[in-house]
């Protein structure tokens, strides 16, 4: 089983579970792909078996967290900053499962007025920043370059990221998708839409689990 | 006026030209916004005012080279690696006039069988080539990652080039961009479409002058 490793807190917990499994005999035949430098490190040193998509381009399952989950779930990933690499990994995925406390859960995405992220690429990262907050398909939204410090925050891939701030949720994310990407200097953005087939969701009163 | 400065080895005589007639107080009142760090240096050698697209979003006249132009002026560019900026600069151009010598003129994008270049983030390139040379879109073309002697090439923005070769032309430019573009992990390709208004062209015979 080819199996893709997300990045952040949740995912963390997922990678450290497969790990104890694997030790204990429990899991076995497995190789990962992980969705960052971080996981990579993390999962290297829980001795799981690792690959890149170069070496295996068709992966089985794909576990990650999500920053946001709307009720036709489509999410909001990358806060962590390792949207591109984990879009790539879990678009290569047959099946991709995200985890989330009932926290995540919104009525549209954006509504939890905290970060979409947009990665672009430095040159002119101002003229892409004034030109995401004009798009009519994401109205009203602010827009702050993710810093790191003093400096500007860099990705994985040598870009920076462009954070949206929404008053109200977006109203037509497939719409706001294709417009952002439309920008020539945007690599990708946060918003996954018709990729995750099950959310796995941790409440106060227990475990719920939504399918596609 | 608000100009933008193309690059390679064509561009460069126009920005030469630039230099010499703003010497000679023929042309006055004019910036410049360069499409490369190459650009930036031979403009800034030559005394001419130069600001950024952060600076002047907004162009009045973008003069560049270009690698192969259609009969319905789309063209081919950034074989010289500077494909986004460029595709940055010339979009934010009111007009963009591409000068070139007869030998780039094709029946259809691609058709010159030298190289048509796609930029991808380095993560898993070897994953991209692999879906770019797949893409039913891009049909028989042969996908090469760009060399700079034993090491990839790295572009002004940190990422490689996959170079695509074609044996008959590209079937529909519009359809092929569109394909490229949702590969999540392409920052950009060098298909310059519906952005040209103006072409020169030197032949053999004199020069001719092609509008949209």
């Amino acid at each position: 089983m080819v199996l893709g490793l997300g990045t952040g807190s949740t995912a963390a917990f997922a990678v450290d579970r497969i790990g104890q499994l694997l030790k204990e005999g429990k899991l076995k035949n497995i190789v990962a792909v992980p969705t960052s430098i971080r996981t990579y490190e993390q999962a290297k040193s829980l001795g799981i078996p690792l690959a890149t998509l170069d070496e295996q381009p068709n992966l089985d399952l794909a576990i990650d967290g999500a920053d946001e989950v709307d009720p036709a779930l489509n999410v909001v990933k990358g806060r962590g900053g390792a949207l591109l690499r984990e879009k790539m990994v879990e678009l290569a995925s047959k099946k991709f499962v995200c985890i989330v406390d009932e926290s995540k859960l919104v009525d549209g995405l954006g509504g939890s007025k905290d970060a979409m992220p947009v990665e672009v690429v430095q040159f002119c990262w101002k003229y892409n920043l004034e030109r995401l907050q004009a798009l009519p398909e994401l109205a009203g939204c602010k827009a702050k370059l993710r810093m790191n410090g003093e400096k500007p925050y860099v990705t994985d891939n040598s870009n920076y990221i462009v954070d949206l701030y929404f008053d109200t949720p977006i109203k037509d994310s497939h719409a706001a998708s294709k417009a952002i990407l439309a920008l020539v200097g945007v690599v990708d953005h946060g918003l996954f839409l018709d990729m995750v087939d099950v959310v796995i969701i941790a409440g106060s009163t227990g475990i719920e689990v939504k399918q596609k």
